[in-house]
């Protein structure tokens, strides 16, 4: 739980900026905030520049002065490490800590996330100003809790095409390797004569002639991982010893891949992350068709937004915070609509759902300066109340106690099957979200709750388990699954166990090490341009299959579906062996079928709802959600549009 | 009025190379060109390899016996300050010359238009071959005229992204500034810790994370604008003192944006530009849909000619040259049609209407060498007189009186409102141009001449006032609007004064300093996708809104039109105070009934012109003019395809 | 003929990588390949870093074994150097070994062919390892071939814009120039200043502010191509020495443009070639329209497969290889379909018509590793056989002689007119190639074999002879299809004799040498954007152009066809002289009806074959294919989907 919770229900907050307002509002902001019904202010994380002007020498007056104001009001504050944006003076003092991008350029400041999380010069510097923060506020009573910098990866930021990540980069694989013959074999860079002689012949897969080898940008996406990881664990141990009793949280970014958040997520007490719903249709998925985009501009994808939610929920299996919470428009999709009137209710009471303790929401009042004076927040650039501040007024807050989500089902993630699938995606079409977002959205029109973990992690009370895209096997993931397997269904998507943990393929083909648990060996996979389709016919069912379809030579598992036309005809596309199911072909009305009967076989009970219609649980109650323009009939009510209804479980 | 002017009417000219042909040739061509009716060529703009093949040797035999052949022939000579191309010996000498571009990388010599117009270098070798020049041809009886360099900006050439730009840019920042403190509060730079302690610790705004500061960019953009005219200033100085008498000119490019041509314009007699109809419409026109791409493939659209012509019309507010008039096909867009039979006729024409005094073909042969041999001339390359001359040859000239052009109705536009229009569009789908030509298209097919001009100019003689994009706006400019409204209607689109001179918003919101005027403060904006339009309803008229909807609260003004759906609903769209009126919402047919109406209360009288049909009026005449393939009845004569009448004006 | 050919019929061979498998496989693996038919193979392209693991120390011992293996199973071995993949110690010692992009950036190694071909030190390291391996090898009774290097220019690497291209491109030009007055003479230099007066002012045409030169582009593609040539001369020279009695060969590339084939081959024994259907039509051939595409996403087309055969043919005239057949999918276009059931065969059996002795497969068995995991081979992973395998496996080789193919038509092809061609496209809707293919489908969619030859080669042999887009006239090249077309009839496309040798026009313009042949000179031409068109008509024909459309002045030809709307209206469009036609419209309508005409009027009978049936011929036989997803009937035949048929020619 939530260190610091000041109520038994979701509580409010919001992301202010006392430094880019004068000091007379302080007060009167931080009073109007608490007659709103906020609780806690998240602030300074891009207010290095005002805590260190010149090197070395600090201004804390204006910060004090803040967070007394806040005080007063009885606010919470939530300070961060202001790390995501150094200043003038240190970059121009030390422009090694700049970033590269994959085109080998140097990433300027002027904006922010400018700097490579490998740089020792910046490392020192970042522990440098936690620590003096930390020992100034580190015990202020009003003082909560810390947010991590912020937004890691966002831009694009979490790796360095150059500069100190290109040095760190071969002295990580040695540590790792051990020998370069361990390390050329784990990449088989025989395979153009790449192997190498020496440590220090290795580059960046950066800038290559053509394709990149899949296991050299394997580790160095683990590589990159590994160093923010190990940037942000230097912070929260200065933290931990300067600010006790004091929770510790970062907000991480919509469909983030840059890390993984597994790891980085280990060390904090909870995790945030930061939700934006029409920005995260219009800009952060590519996937999603055109007509879909227009149809929820102004409220997002539900399936979207809950799949962040459950995903961030997952990471350390805990309930969270929504640490920025859009309540008006954004300015940085290529459009960025109003939402429509009821949607900052219906994300708040969302996010609540899906495991949000706190919804914190950006920002207070709009921003007058700078690169985001065309995003909202809840006061106007005028100061007076704008829209989504209406209705943070009117939400009921009680109504929504605190408490866990009781999903039975499992969606297994894992971010370096992610990066091995979408390095090679062979369909351009298809990629890792794509394919797993579309086993998500069916469980969710199916009216289940989800839980999305690691493949790894403790399995054990889950009735259903659907792995959409597990890409990279090894033999210990294999027998844990088999484990899992004994007490739950299990469903595994195409290209799953196509790789080993080094990116190669496994040498008696794929499945690899999981054959004996599927029953079957993969016999061919189909990449379907659009316009191309095959059919795939089952026991009373037959659809199309767009993208992807593969097939298997059975070895124990029996066909659900065949193919009934294209070069697989007669081939099996969906097979079972005992508790586990294997869909080879990618088609939402399949995927639908099919994870209904697994769902029935699970004990679990499958809800075909409406397009736009949705069901989240949790403590004892059902969240009933109508993302349409139109009124709908749902359990008995009547949902307006864009609204919502709670009912108490049955 | 232009100096040396032979004629009463409109008169014709040509660019012409006499370097790129045998010597034998020229003064034939000469006579020939005569012999077509033209009075002008103009010269030696990219000329300087063979002005000066060597550092400081010149070589003037050539140019004096080419100019002697087009005086013996009775034309006179208008000609170039050589700087678009400095030669190879120069750029070797001094690479430094070079500009970036916004990637970061030198732009290379081998084409033209490589030099930073910031290198002191550059300017040095600037002075020097325009003092030469002015030297050896200043008082020439032939050499009536001048024109400095070629196409300012084009090829996004006005700005350079490093370099000479990058090291003469603080301190610009700084002379205008004066200190830190100042230039970090006008450009918001707490923002993102973006504060500066230091003037050499500021770069160019490029190569940077994310979104750029839009006051960081706006600043670069005025120091390069304020580069560009410096630059031409001198040059300008150098030929005042050296060829007295004659007339200075500039040939301006199709919507270039990289600098402020009304800055620019100041100290020249006259402004030119280059009018290039099908090349504007394919290559220049992102925001036209391709439906009418295709419609007008061989005439370019009328409005977007007119545009430019009344947009160079206003800079100086005086008649004007189109220095290079298309005459056949050119070779620089994705698809360069021929002109349909009579367009070259019907150009030149409406550029006489629009208040050309000269118009100048490009040019007299096509080249038979390097980047434009697929651009035609007046002779094709074997010699003979192409379709385009042909046309020429037969235009009767004398139906072309000199005189001015009777716009009751101004048009404002200001380069800093566009740069801060779109650094940040918010709907990608419109932008500061294809907002403010659409204004514009709806008053031409009102049927009204236009006068397009500065919004703090003098608009004393208008009865209509529309301001289509007015980002940018000052307590100086308010007021200017202020007085205007006394005597005038006025009319604002929407984005008005979204911004202060700094590139900030208001602080007490937007419209700032213009609410006391339009009687309303901004509620909301709405950015829609294609596919997502809200409706509007009026007193007699409803219709949908496309791209953009703003509200207002009113504090003042009355409403209009109203939102009917959408998150707007029942607020204000078109709201009126006085004789001001503000159209929030985008819609060519919304724009059209406002803008007719508008028009009335004016006391102008609104003509509803069919597609593709346009009236002009200057010195007393109309010209009815006709870009469809069709036969079409107007003012009760019969107008052939692609041709136009005169008519005497009522 | 093919030396050491080992049968009077078509062979298989197969690509395979020894050093990617345990050794254990080598000896089972070489026997399976000889029970499935296979006569040769192909290694060791990219082993260099296993042939010479550290500098100056090589490692034979594996490649003998390997070598023996394949011997004793009674296999031959086409050995090739290693030299497309530089191992890691050589780059790093001497990093100016790698090449720049046309962004002017490095590129790195990390994939394969990161060299420079003007690289000093590189050639150096080649004749090197090319001298070992001849010296170990060349006398090896069971190598019977050699390869150079693999597919020079893919990933766009004949030229390298940079490095010791930059520095070597001056003194190529000085040997081709002699002064710099004719250089500037070539290149029309004059025309934006861009003369040099020392040849070290001479840089590579990219990074330029704005369009290239053509004359400038035309010579570094001719320096780049030159390079090429000398780089695989120097192998060439060592095993001729080194190697007695083996062939040699290059595997060139689909629709490679980087370097001139013709220059490229010589010196080869017979010519190679690598197909992939499937990714040739989805990667290679952006100008193919989607629909086609899609239809044939799994077999690939038939014309652009024949294409490429008629292409290689003919760079010797004699029978050639396909060094690496498809046989399963690919793994590096945007989308990779399994082929059609029958495609395996189907192309096999297409590539012996078209004049292949020998079809390889790539690869024996799929890659465990690296970039090339998602590409089939004859094996699966599992090492069991896939699809392409069986088909492989029941082939009936006996039935396909060897022999000539039998054409009497030619189609002149040149790398100069392409270069020239595409760099001035002038209509973005078309391309050297899109232009060029468009005549070869009409002439295999009228059932004719096809030469496709250089247009100085001997054409005595030919009753019909198509130019469709020879850009580049030089006189010799005028007198020299003077001469062809007393014997045979003659067809000019589009764009004929634009330009001089040096990419210049002609200065008595279009066509300039040509015109007394052509009997006309160009009139205009007209660049038509999708949606616009102009209609033709002819003696009992019309019909729409797209694309381009040019006219004509005659001096001597009659007209066919006329324009009869659009700006040329009533001009030619389609003009003959005595046995020489100028087509100068974009249409494949057109072209079938003046080429079926023409077919006639050459002697040869044109059969109007449906869409994807094609008729080849070879050696005595007819090969009737159906390349559909439908049986079709054939001269009395019915040819199930994606088969063929054999027929004795009548």
């Amino acid at each position: 739980m939530t260190p610091s919770l000041p109520a038994p229900h979701l509580t409010l907050a919001v992301c202010d900026y006392p430094e880019h307002v004068p000091r007379d509002r302080w007060t009167r902001y931080a009073e109007q905030q608490k007659a709103l019904g906020l609780s806690f202010v998240r602030i300074a994380e891009f207010a290095w520049s005002r805590m260190e002007p010149r090197p070395g020498e600090y201004e804390w007056a204006w910060l004090d002065e803040a967070i007394e104001a806040y005080a007063d009001a009885g606010l919470k504050v939530v300070l961060c490490t202001p790390t995501a944006t150094p200043p003038a003076w240190l970059i121009r003092a030390h422009p090694e800590i700049l970033p590269y991008d994959r085109e080998g350029r140097i990433r300027e400041f002027g904006s922010r996330r400018h700097y490579d999380f490998a740089s020792p010069i910046f490392r020192e510097h970042s522990r440098r100003i936690t620590r003096v923060l930390a020992e100034r506020y580190g015990q202020h009573p009003a003082v909560v809790g810390w947010q991590t910098d912020n937004e890691f990866g966002c831009h694009d930021t979490a790796r360095s095409y150059g500069g100190a990540s290109a040095a760190a980069f071969p002295g990580w694989l040695e540590a790792k390797y051990g020998t370069l013959d361990a390390l050329n074999e784990a990449w088989g860079n025989v395979f153009w004569s790449m192997e190498y002689g020496d440590w220090a012949q290795i580059r960046l897969p950066n800038l290559l002639v053509t394709e990149v080898n899949p296991s050299h940008l394997l580790d160095f996406y683990r590589f990159a991982s590994d160093t923010v990881a190990s940037f942000q664990a230097e912070q929260v141990a200065i933290l931990r010893l300067g600010s006790p009793g004091r929770f510790i949280t970062h907000n991480f970014m919509i469909f983030e891949t840059g890390f993984d958040h597994y790891d980085v997520a280990k060390g904090l007490d909870f995790v945030s992350w930061d939700n934006y719903p029409t920005g995260m249709l219009e800009f952060f998925s590519s996937w999603m068709p055109d007509e879909i985009k227009t149809d929820y501009a102004r409220t997002g994808h539900p399936d979207l937004i809950a799949f962040n939610h459950d995903l961030y929920r997952g990471l350390l299996k805990r309930p969270f915070w929504v640490m920025e919470q859009q309540c008006g428009q954004v300015n940085w999709a290529p459009f960025n609509p109003l939402p429509a009137p009821g949607a900052v209710q219906l994300w708040t009471a969302q996010a609540w759902a899906h495991g949000a303790d706190t919804v914190s929401y950006f920002r207070w009042r709009a921003a007058t300066m700078a690169q985001e004076v065309m995003h909202s927040g809840l006061l106007r650039h005028d100061e007076t109340l704008d829209r989504g501040g209406l209705e943070v007024e009117s939400q009921d807050l009680t109504a929504m106690p605190l408490g866990s989500v009781p999903a039975r089902v499992a969606l297994l993630h894992d971010y370096e099957s992610l990066w091995l699938y979408d390095v090679q995606k062979h369909a351009a079409s298809l990629s890792y979200w794509a394919q797993t977002v579309t086993y998500y959205r069916a469980l969710r029109g199916l009216g289940q709750d989800v839980d999305i973990v690691h493949p790894d992690s403790d399995l054990s009370g889950y009735a259903l388990i659907v792995a959409p895209a597990l890409t990279l096997m090894t033999p210990e993931r294999a027998a844990h699954l088999e484990a899992a397997a004994q007490h739950a269904r299990v469903v595994f998507g195409p290209r799953s166990a196509y790789r080993t943990v080094s990116g190669r393929t496994p040498e008696d083909g794929q499945p690899g090490v999981l054959a004996e648990l599927l029953g079957a060996k993969l016999l061919n996979f189909d990449s379907l341009r659009p316009g191309l389709s095959v059919r795939v016919e089952g026991p009373d069912h037959a659809c199309d299959v767009q993208s992807w379809a593969e097939s298997y030579r059975l070895t124990g598992a029996e066909t659900l579906y065949r193919y009934v036309d294209g070069p697989q005809s007669g081939e099996a596309a969906v097979i079972r062996k005992g508790s586990v199911t294997v869909i080879g072909a990618h088609s939402e009305e399949l995927l639908r079928a099919v994870l209904a009967g697994e769902l029935r076989a699970a004990g679990l009970s499958p809800e075909q709802l409406p397009e736009g219609v949705r069901l989240s649980r949790r403590a004892g109650h059902t969240l009933l959600q109508n993302w349409t323009s139109q009124t709908v009939n749902l359990h008995g009510r009547e949902l307006a549009p864009v609204s919502f209804a709670l009912e108490a479980q049955a």
